[in-house]
Formats: structure tokens, sequence, C-alpha cells
């Protein structure tokens, strides 16, 4: 277990509980925190992260971002997996804190589609969502990390605006990681097929978007 | 198509898709997103185009703002019917894949004045929005490119502060080509012509205000 | 007219526009910008006029501000008049142009303390919003001078913040010239009296607290 | 006392002055601010106070930050009780010029858990805010400075979206000294001992765990 990867448990950790747990507290208290402040939540919490691990870790946080990088050969294929799973483990135990904390919550913040948009346009919609994620990532990393201000600012920002104009179509997750955890502990496993797939194919979209217009002239 | 059409683009296309459908999905879900909400989105998904293809294409993503750049000679006029069209069909796109997620709205976030609004005062209010926004990017600019931190966050701003003011008035376009697209893909041609008219003047008038402010002693 | 003055004029046109715009519209519309949006929307267009005037006129937009820059000796007494007529011109071009895109207006923006809000304890509150705006903008500054993206993000800051929490109770001016104009063409004179002289104690006061904290040890 | 102690004194009071101001005045006025406007109000004006006094004192403004810098040996701990002393007479300060100006307030922002939130679990979320807070501020501090953009705007995003997330649940509070004030002022000592330990003990975890992942691999 390598600093790295104690940097992307820790990150996804604290980005899973005040994201979700924003989501949770707002459910038990039928409104307290708002729409808007709950996307805040999410962007800002990223940003952060990015701010404290960064330099440590790069701070995917996700792993479609991850799985993206080593398309970009930007990352070792070797420390996908292991990413992954860190990733995956910090999700885990923000969702089972936010259980401990909040036990009268029925979702956790687990991701779904709205009651009339069909699964097929959710799959979609969580697509674009990550391609537009990962084309800001990748143009404004250094390599396979974020760094520095410009990175936390831009990627913060895009977590925070896809929360606020498509969370009440499907939750705006972007995120395989950020979703199977709530879906497992609140037992909704209905619509998760779609947050494990849509991810990983609009950031391995937006990598060869990427790479189509460096080479470009 | 050199990178930097593309730039323009995929920037265009994904500030229209992210701006528009902000407002569409607020639309259909009978204010879920709010108005505060989809100002913030408008404003966030500038910034983040700007940090991703400010380098590549100067990041424009609006025919008044790359029209007075070439006024001010900081951008090539041969270029300029290029630029125009690439940003009109990244906002066309845009709105055509809202069409195919949202059906049911009747408007794609279309621009028009308020009921009580004569559509001249909407014209003015039009040119002043521009030119506070032009006024901003003509000095926040390297050249005729948009490019790093101050930039970014500048220009978002006002993005963000216009929409938020004066959403309720005029919608807060400042950009023909991002008022073209809905309003061809829903019908409603009736105060088009406000909408691709003032934003060249007031850019225009910004850039004449940039040299006369220059010049000075 | 130096280019300075020109700075200061459109620099405070801009803000007053769209500071005082926003809580216009937000009145004749019945509240669809919410008491939030008019805060950021304060906060925004000084960070965004700091971007664009600050190496230009150093960006004061408010008499108080240049006032104390003089006291502190960063700025010359000489131009002390001259930027606040041109600051006050830029204030009353704002007001005049809300005047004819709304004349249904009552208000235009101008301050006065909530109903159960004694006058003095008014002054009291301005005079506290002044002194942290001046610490924070003498601090950030290179001599009398908000240049960059420290100085636009902690005065822009500072702004939203101010306008957010004490807007209900005195509209949170902080700027005698910002005051001046809508108490003017609304005819609204009443406690005009505090507004023209709790900030340039509050900015003054700042300044020796800033002076007495940098001789220090 | 020297200029950093003034610096401590300064910005703690200048921070509880708003953020508490901000919730004495949503109380009194029927939530004129909203709590999405409050959350704004606590990360901005962090966020000022560490661009203005940031490297003069390291801006702390926190007993809980000051200890776990000398838990960390990046601060003295010879300096830690006049910091306590003198962030705590700035909270003091704020709470009854806060008193003065709004003797109808019976909460002057004091911090206590949801109705039916156990203080228990209080106590453990007050804890995990703490520890994500001391986990950015470790992590972007100059050794025990918070100095520059990049600790303003990280810190300043933290203490925001802590506040918006978990604001309806405990409050919010993660500083003993901004807990202490208002509870004496408005005699609300119920459940002010886990105000006054929890942060210690998440600020310290915070300095274990940046340990251990520095020395990692």
């Amino acid at each position: 277990m390598s600093k790295r990867d104690i940097g992307e448990l820790l990150g996804t950790f604290a980005m899973v509980f005040c994201g979700c747990g924003a989501m949770t507290i707002d459910e038990i208290t039928g409104g307290a925190i708002s729409h808007v402040g709950v996307a805040i939540t999410w962007g800002l919490i990223v940003m952060a992260m990015i701010y404290a691990y960064g330099e440590i870790s790069g701070a995917h946080f996700n792993p479609a971002v991850t799985l993206a990088f080593a398309v970009a050969k930007k990352f070792s294929w070797r420390d996908v997996p292991k990413y992954i799973i860190f990733q995956t483990i910090g999700a885990f135990l923000a969702i089972l804190l936010l259980w401990f904390l909040f036990p009268e919550s029925k979702s956790f913040g687990h991701t779904y589609p709205a009651e009339n948009f069909p699964p097929i346009k959710a799959f979609v919609l969580e697509l674009i969502l990550t391609f537009f994620l990962m084309i800001v990532i990748i143009n404004v990393s250094s390599g396979s990390k974020e760094i520095g201000t410009m990175a936390a600012i831009a990627v913060g920002a895009v977590i925070l605006l896809e929360a606020m104009f498509a969370g009440p179509m499907t939750k705006a997750s972007m995120n395989p990681a950020r979703s199977l955890a709530p879906a497992i502990v609140s037992g909704n496993l209905q619509h998760l097929w779609l947050y494990l797939t849509a991810p990983f194919l609009g950031a391995i979209l937006a990598v060869f978007t990427y790479r189509f217009v460096k080479i470009g002239d």
C-alpha cells in the first residue's frame, strides 16, 4: 500500500462522504440543503481534494478517470487495478460511515434516472457528462496528475456544474465507484449497470477526441 | 478542419449543451435547478472550456467575440467565417442532442424578452451585456486568446453574473450562435433578430472603448 | 481626462449597473433573482472589473477606498477629487440607464436600513463592513492598485459575502458613490447621510489598524 | 502583543462576526439569507482573511488548527496558548458586537446538534469535519502558514462545503473558539463540550494521517 494508494482512498472517501452526505442530509431533513447546495458541495470537495492529494496520487478518485489515463498512455496499466480498488474501498468506507450516522436514510445518495427519463437516455447523458469531465481533466493535467490551482478549479467547476444541471435527471454520477457503494449499501441495484458502464465509455471517448484534436493539423 | 476549428466546435458544443441543458431541464422539471443554478451552470461551463481550449483555439465560442477580435486587429479576418461556422455547428449539435434527450421541451433554452419588456430595450440590454463581456475579455486576453486562470475566472464570472441579473429580462444571451440554434430547433424566431445584432454591436463598441482607454494619455 | 479616470468611470459604471440592476430586476419581477443571486452579482462584477481595470486605474470604484489609500500615503491627495468625481459620474450614468430601461422601479437599488434596525446601528454596521473590506484591500494590493488574481478574488469575495449577510439590514453599500446615485434618482434621501459617512470612517479605521499591525513588533 | 497575535485576533473577529452574523441575521429576519447564503458567507470570509493575514499570522483563526500544527512540529508549542487566547478574544469581541447590534437574537449563531441527532453522533461528525479541514490545511500550507491563492481557495472551499452539507446536523463548527463565544453570550451551554473536544481530536488525527501518508513508501 503506497502513499499514492492511500491518497486515492482518502480523497475518494472524503469526496463520497461529503457529496453523498449532502444528498443524505438533504433527504432526511426534507430539503434543508437544497439542490443548489448539494451541487456546490460536490464541486468544492473535489476541488479541495485535488489541492490536498493532486501531487501525491494525481487525484483521480474515479475508476473511469484512471482507466482513461491508461488508455491515453499517461498512466501505467499495471497500477489501474490497485487504483480502482482503493477508490472503491474509500467510497464504501464513506457510505458505511453515513449509514452509521444516518441509518434512517433510504438512499445514501444512490444514483438513478428520473422517473420519466428512460434508462437508455440516462446512459447517454452520463456518457456525455463524463466525456466533458475527462476532456477538461486531460487538458489541464500534467501527465496523469491533476495538480495546482488550474486543475483544481477547472475540474471542481465541471463537477459542480454537471451536478447542478444534470442532477435532476441522473444524479450526475460520472463515477462507477461513487455509484457502486450507495447502491450496494442501500440495496438499490436496479439501474446500477448504466453507472458502471457509461462513465468508462465517456472518459475513453474523451481521450480519443483529445488525441484527434492534438494531432490536428 | 484545423485543431483550432475543432476546439471552437467542441467548446461551443459543451457550453450550449450544459447551459441550454440547464434551462431545458429546469423547464421540464418545473424548476428543479432554479434560476441561480442555471446562471451558475452557464458561468462555470464557460470557465471550464476556457481552461480546456484556451491555448488551442483562444476559447471564443461566440461569433460576436470572434468578430470583435478581428476589429481589434488581434485576429485574422480570413479566419472569422470559419470560426463562426464551427461555433454555429457546435451550438446546433448541442441543441439537437438536447432535443433527442428531452423532446418534451418547448424551448431548449431559447432566448426572448420578458413579457413586459419592449424588444428595443431588450436590444439595448443585450448590447450592454456583451459590451461588459467583451471589455473584460479584451483586457484579460493574450492577443485573441483567452488563456490561463485569470481569463478563465474573469470571463466565467461575467457570464455567471450577467446570466444571474439579466436572465429574467432577456435570458442574457450575448452570443448569436447560442441564440440561433434553439430558436431554429424550437421554431421560436420572433425576437431572434435582436440576438443576432446586439451582441455584435456591443462587442465592437467594447473594442473602440478599449482602444480609447489604451491610447488615453 | 486620463485613462485612469476613464477606468474608474467605466468600472464604477459596470459595477453599479450590474449590482443595482440585479436589485432593480429582483424588485420589478417580484424576486426572480433572489437575495443570494443579488449578492453573487455584486461580488462577481467587482471581481471582473478588478481584472479589467486593476492595472489601469487600480480599480477603486469607491470614494472611501480612494480616500483611505490617500490617508495610507499610497495614493496622491491631488488625484483624490478627480477619482471621486469620475466614480460618481460612473454611478450616475449606471442609474440613469437603469431608469431608462426599468422606469417602473421605485428604488434602483437604493440603500436604507431595515425597518426595525435603528439608523445609528446601520451606521455602525456599514462602518464595520467597510472596515473589513478595506482591511482586505490594503493587505492584497500593490501600492494603491488592486491587481491580479489574488486581489480580484479576495476583494470580490468580501463584497459578495458582506452583501450576502448584511444586505437584509443595510443593503451593504460600503460605497458613498454607489449609494448617492440611486438615492438622488429615486428621491429616497432619508438615510443617505449614513452611507456618505460610515464608509469613509470604516475605510480610514482600516488604514490605521493596518499600520498598527505592520509596525507591530 | 506581537503583530501575529493581532492578526489572529482580527482574523477570528472578522470570521466570527460575518459567519455568526449571517446566522444571527438569518434568524431575526426569518430566513432572509437562506442556508446556502450562510454557508457561502462562512467560506468566503475565511478565504478573505487568509488572503489578508496569511503572511502575518498564518491565518489559523482556530485553536484546533493551532494545536494540530504544534503536534505536527510545524508551530512552536510556546506560542500555542497565546494564539488560542487571541483567537478566543477575537471571537468574543465579534459576538459582543453582534449582541449590541441584534439584541433580539437568541442564538448569535451558537452551535448545537439537530433535534433527532444524538450528541455522540454530532461528536463524530464534528471530528470528521475537522479531520477533512486539517487534511486540506496541512497539505496546502507552507510550514504552519496558510499563504497565497491555493491555501485561501482550498481552505475557504472546505469551510463553505462543510457548512453547506453538515450545517443542518451540527452547525459545522470545527472550531472551539467559534463555538465558545456564542454559547457563553447566549447562555446555551448544553452541548458545548462536544464542540470543545471533537475539533481538537479531528485535527490531530489529520496530522497523524498526513505523516502516515508522507512517510508512505
